[in-house]
């Protein structure tokens, strides 16, 4: 994973292959499997890459349908779907290796002016200056060698609130920002959110229980992302992340979330994930 | 539309067209376009019928490409993705007169057992008996001739809480089930569900805005519309449908809804749609 900024920039730097069809580099990691944040990014600006620069990325919705390898380039085969008056439809097929492991259906829209609400911002949290690092936590329940969040080194993200489980189902708030400041293109931000939303996400689906969701006795796996990209966002800026798991059953955890900034929803996202507990 | 549950069935009754292409009825109606929650339904069964029995819908995701007309059949044409271990997924293509109009993913799942919680059933609802059918609201505000709503009559839909601004931004609750009994088939019901899901969600989005929702001076259309299955489910039993808009922003309404049954969540659902105000 991306130790810094100029890393995790460089990882949505696709190679044009073809008239609609890119190449994106992989990581150096000690992770088994590609983390599906940078396939879900890359795969947006695929995308983004095939659209209009004045249209810009509203939603997408995506499945992981086999898990990413770290030692093979991903490639992204992008269908014009349909360009229309003021909206544009992608869809894209990303494989490795030749084998296709996600597919993403995604929509751009023209600016345009329109009746404006907000859900109103989490209030009930501590300030991102006063909340400790999402490492601190884990290294004090899973003990000083615990790695796994010290390679998402490029962002930086803070436990809001403690994980908790109420009317809602399960609940965890999140503050989030690059570690350092990032060029403008807002292609560029929007993957980055999309990056990180799926970061935290499916964990929350299993605070109601007992099981830990980094426990070895844990298989977890997204098989799903989808996501509404509302305001122009700054991913150098802090968010807040407030996420919720409404539901798990049958060995799937659901989950949504919503990205503030600046008093604002700037995105929403789901995610359904495989959460099932591996007896022994 | 459908006047009762069994031309509701019927529309859900595909002809098979070849190894995985079908095509499917479309409703007498005065309706200008198709309405969205079929096409949303007819797809989804026609994904179904290409997946074995034993593994059931648990996830869906789709666009609105195009407005469909009501004098034409529609195509749908199934791809299979993968069938994996316990999961199958299924692209489709839904096409009118050879024009791509709706694309739809989708997964399905082998019977599974795992963790288990859902968000609490809102308790601040009027019972279904006593709530006012969502015609009766209509016809009062709009005046006796108000048709729309009457076409849906195989459906009986009842506004449980008054639709209000709140933190979440909009909100709207509604009881729905059909007229009468329907038959055991679980995709069906399925069908059945992310065709009402489609029905009232998008109004939703313009509930904190003095515009309303119906008036000629706003056009309005469902851009996308995901879904999630949690739990089996009944149709024809009353379902609590809570719906909230977290966000509407740049003519675009968002909205995403939980629906309940037996104090459980059984899906939940999100959409985006165009909202724009048409300037006299």
């Amino acid at each position: 994973m991306p130790k810094d900024v100029a890393e995790l920039i460089a990882l949505f730097d696709l190679d044009e292959t073809g008239p609609s069809s890119f190449r994106g580099p992989h990581p150096q990691t000690y992770l088994q499997r590609l983390f599906g944040g940078q396939v879900l990014g890359q795969t947006l600006v695929a995308a983004a890459r095939t659209v209009a620069p004045d249209r810009q990325i509203h939603s997408l919705n995506a499945y992981f349908l086999r898990p990413g390898a770290n030692d093979a380039p991903l490639e992204f085969d992008v269908e014009v779907v349909r360009d229309g008056g003021t909206f544009s439809n992608r869809r894209v097929v990303t494989r490795q290796a030749g084998r296709e492991i996600f597919m993403m259906t995604a929509s751009f829209q023209e600016a345009e002016e329109g009746l404006d609400h907000s859900a109103d911002m989490p209030a009930d949290v501590a300030v991102p200056e006063a909340s400790p690092s999402l490492r601190e936590v884990f290294q004090r329940r899973f003990g000083a060698s615990f790695r796994l969040i010290a390679e998402w080194d490029a962002l930086d993200v803070r436990l809001a609130a403690r994980p908790d489980r109420n009317e809602d189902g399960g609940s965890m708030k999140a503050w989030v920002r690059t570690r350092s400041a990032m060029p403008d293109d807002p292609v560029l931000h929007a993957a980055v959110l999309a990056y990180l939303s799926d970061m935290t996400l499916l964990s929350v689906t299993t605070v109601p229980h007992e099981v830990e969701f980094l426990s070895p006795s844990m298989q977890a796996a997204s098989i799903d992302h989808v996501m509404w990209f509302h305001r122009p966002v700054r991913v150098d800026e802090w968010l807040l992340y407030d996420m919720i798991s409404p539901s798990a059953s049958h060995a799937r955890g659901f989950a949504t979330g919503r990205l503030f900034q600046g008093g604002q929803a700037v995105a929403s996202c789901a995610q359904e994930g495989l959460i099932r507990v591996i007896k022994k």
